[in-house]
């Protein structure tokens, strides 16, 4: 491998591990070509065994003959060693932060690891097309089709080989859409909604520019959804003066005059980088745990964080409402149309559809409206909150994605099938993981790497009963309906379970779930008791019939009727 | 009755309902002397029954030819009526205003009520001296007593007439040292720390003035306390500058030369007339749900509400710590020693004795603590948040208790018997009831207007199965510890269940303890219907055995093993 030149001390002893609301562990700590482990001496397990590509940043600090190395990781997550000499301190603090600084992709461990378990159904093929066709099999019926135009990512590099477009658009249509849209992003079917029949479909921004610029074909494919004399909706996730301005970099908008069946509508979110600056400032805010009250909530105040999340989710109820309530066709796009316009969509699915609240559901909803649909995740998540890349192409918009989520979920705490863990753990597997899922940028780069073959899916991992047993929700009552969130400003809360699981003990709150899981998981055995008792009381009643036993009074009635499904 | 004068209409056809979160009902409205009826035609049944003296504001709007009367309740709710006439309106209005304003104790409700349900066990004497004296058992056999001093109210009006003092103090030195406290509160026990052995106290401030006066008894009887040698903590629950301050109206500290066993401390909580301010801008802030996430936080932030619970919070926990972790003895007073002495000396025991998490160890808390202990419930509970009274007596000290109640039991939420539901009745009957419980500012008033006799107990309502079952935490598992709550402004929240109550719908919430409780009470359903089967089957296999029938394969052998407890 070729990671032995960043190893300057591969082993040292004596390292005392200190972690917030654990005791200090003293060991030997081995670094390794992806992992930093601690190993205890005393009970001879592993104390720490964290992948070099979760730390977010490194610090270290000379004391006395040696030294304290502070790692932060991207999870939020902190702790610290206590190295016994200087040198090896140095060389330690060195090596952490080179091998967590690794660009070539082909080096990340997803690419080494192999699984210790048995792989039930392979998760790389759980999300195929064949389900997604099964999915929207009563619109191919009618006025879609799939297309694979982009076969060999030739219009546009982010989005799959094949994608939803409406049966009145031709490939050779697509081809001048495709240029008409930044990074040929042109529009494609995101969500149908069966109750109301409407569409949701999105894109990149138009690329009309100062002058002007029109593609009639781009006017077709847009209208193409719409029946006569039916009014749809463009939703731009960026402020009218933003959508101006980027005209004169070639960007743009749809000009009423051409698109005259639309309303255009822009719903401001706040860009990429506002996010990034936003998620420091955030952090920051929740790791001084000593502040007054005031200082603390006008920190919070002041990282902006809530207000994203409300823009965010302002934005997505609307959507939702013009598809559920107006039975009318949306096209969502922003700049790019690669982050906020899919928190967007992937949200008013999770709004609209019980379905993507389920936990298949959400691996498809992510699937689809995630990995797919082309968000970056390995620039985006290249860092989190302690460190800035080169490119500085990092921003949370996955991670504001599940935050949204939690905030639907604790307002419909019945409503989703996993409890808020499922969401961290998928937060933490977007910024480091041993799966393949999550890495590269897009479907082209995934195929060009072949993950497939050579890395593990994450839904391989996940989708075994022992590891959902783990993340489902006890409270659990399927909602068939659509679920409206509260955006007041009161209604959101800081995700405390996420943010402050370093600052603040969480594990009283943690027994109330193991209480009522407990609880559940009790039921299901005394349901099956009963089962076999009852069983065993037929058997012997007609044992004992047949001998010709008198038999002792039979039960109330209800007993039958107590065990349900 | 005198409240006819009030009653300009006593009754209104047609008048329309609006609450938040229900669909408007019609139906005809009627003033009594105690409440404010609606009673819907279609249904026949009231969907309004509003004690006048839970109104904390009204507000009328004439419009076309009719009006709304708007009303603000002292819990938060709120509702408004659309009235046909504008007469009508107006005279609705005026009586309600006038009504809620009575100032005549004892034409309050509680004087008229008859229960409508059997009382088991009278609240009254339910936490009667005998279970506090078998309480103190211990405590009695060695160094305290009950002393008799105060018989008649002579030296305090706001103690009870018996209260707990070191055995070395005689009733003669009580008498000089309660004219050397302010309003006569001398140092009587709070709570008796069996663990360590250590007393809490609690008093008003000592009477030094400008002139620095002394009084030797009142130094004797809190040095009886102490072992030779050992040393103890004043806690002044004001500033130094504020104690400072009030020497020159005659009040002042205990001074270090005269009281060299006890080391001072001030742990700085806000006044009364602040926590007031403090609510009125906390309510208003939570009404504007259309505010954006900025504004809001940074309106929360200038209410000042969470830095009074973490200051009233961090205080609790320094006595706490004092009595649990230094086996020290402390003495807690502030100025009066009524407000938040009293908050402080309730929390302290609710973090370290288990007992105060139970239903009837927090009835006892609120009975010792706040009622016996004068707290003048009628002066601080007159109006919350919409109105302010001439005597501008009102703050909600008990509010803000239950509050820090509600935080400790988010972070510790199996560690108490009841909901926070609970919490939530608890303020509503201090606010506005139609038990004596929380009627009278002392126990010299309650006895005065014979509330025992002419009253019922809110504790004879609230300790029946079928009420307690409603506010029983499913998730409950005694916890025996004392449990340290986090005071960093990360963890305290604001109390949504309460304070936004009538802005954000909170029934979603509300659903996933319904589940839970649902969940625990199948599960004991299950259980019964376990044993009831193996009672039944053992008869069987008895009279089958008797029979000389053989058996089919007995069961396997955790089927015992699987109802625990």
């Amino acid at each position: 491998m070729e990671f032995a030149e960043f190893i300057k001390t591969p082993m040292v002893d004596r390292v005392n591990l200190r972690k917030p609301f654990c005791k200090p562990v003293e060991g030997t700590l081995c670094i390794t070509g992806h992992h930093l482990i601690l190993s205890s001496r005393q009970t001879n397990r592993e104390e720490l065994w964290l992948l070099h590509s979760s730390v977010d940043s490194v610090e270290k600090r000379l004391s006395g003959s040696g030294g304290v190395v502070m790692i932060r990781c991207k999870d939020f997550t902190r702790l610290a060693l206590d190295i016994p000499t200087a040198e090896e301190c140095l060389n330690v603090a060195q090596s952490i932060e080179q091998l967590s600084h690794i660009d070539d992709i082909t080096l990340a461990y997803p690419f080494f690891y192999r699984p210790t378990f048995d792989i039930l159904e392979d998760g790389w093929h759980a999300f195929h097309q064949e389900s997604e066709k099964n999915r929207y099999k009563s619109l191919l019926k009618e006025d879609w089709r799939i297309s694979t135009a982009n076969k060999e990512y030739r219009l546009c590099q982010s989005y799959p080989q094949s994608v939803f477009v409406p049966k009145a658009v031709t490939d050779e249509m697509l081809v001048k859409v495709a240029q008409f849209r930044q990074n040929g992003r042109f529009p494609v079917l995101s969500y149908y909604h069966r109750e109301s029949k409407a569409v949701l479909m999105r894109c990149s921004q138009p690329l009309t520019g100062a002058s002007g610029k029109r593609c009639k074909d781009d006017e077709k494919l847009v209208n193409a959804v719409l029946g006569i004399g039916v009014r749809g909706y463009i939703i731009d996730t960026r402020s009218q003066t933003l959508a101006k301005l980027e005209m004169k970099t070639g960007g743009g908008y749809e000009p009423e005059a051409h698109y005259s069946q639309w309303k255009r509508i822009n719903q401001s979110i706040e860009r990429r980088p506002v996010f990034h600056e936003s998620l420091i400032k955030l952090i920051e805010a929740c790791s001084d745990t000593s502040a007054t009250q005031d200082k603390w909530l006008s920190k919070l105040e002041s990282s902006g964080w809530l207000s994203h999340v409300k823009d965010i989710l302002t934005c997505a109820c609307l959507v939702a409402q013009c598809v559920d309530k107006d039975a009318a066709c949306v096209l969502v796009h922003g700049s790019e149309g690669m982050d906020t316009t899919l928190q967007v969509t992937s949200l008013a699915q999770v709004i609209m559809d019980p379905d993507c609240r389920t936990f298949t559901g959400f691996e498809a909803l992510i699937e689809r409206e995630w990995l797919q649909a082309g968000h970056p995740f390995t620039d985006r998540c290249a860092k989190s909150a302690h460190a800035i890349t080169k490119q500085r192409q990092e921003s949370p918009v996955f991670l504001l994605f599940l935050d949204c989520v939690w905030q639907i979920w604790q307002q419909f705490p019945c409503s989703f099938e996993f409890t808020e863990d499922f969401l961290i753990l998928l937060f933490e597997h977007a910024y480091s993981s041993q799966f393949g899922t999550f890495l590269c940028n897009s479907d082209l780069e995934r195929r060009c790497l072949k993950l497939e073959s050579r890395t593990v899916s994450l839904w391989s991992y996940l989708n075994r009963p022992e590891v959902l047993g783990r993340y489902i929700n006890p409270m659990y009552d399927p909602n068939p309906m659509v679920i409206w969130p509260s955006v007041a400003p009161q209604s959101l809360l800081l995700w405390n379970g996420l943010f402050l699981r370093s600052h603040i003990n969480q594990c009283k709150q943690e027994e109330a779930w193991t209480e009522v899981a407990k609880i559940r998981q009790y039921d299901k055995e005394l349901r099956s008791k009963v089962t076999k008792l009852r069983r065993h009381l037929v058997c012997l009643e007609k044992e004992a019939t047949a001998a010709g036993v008198i038999l002792p009074a039979t039960l109330d009635g209800d007993v039958n009727g107590c065990v349900k499904n």
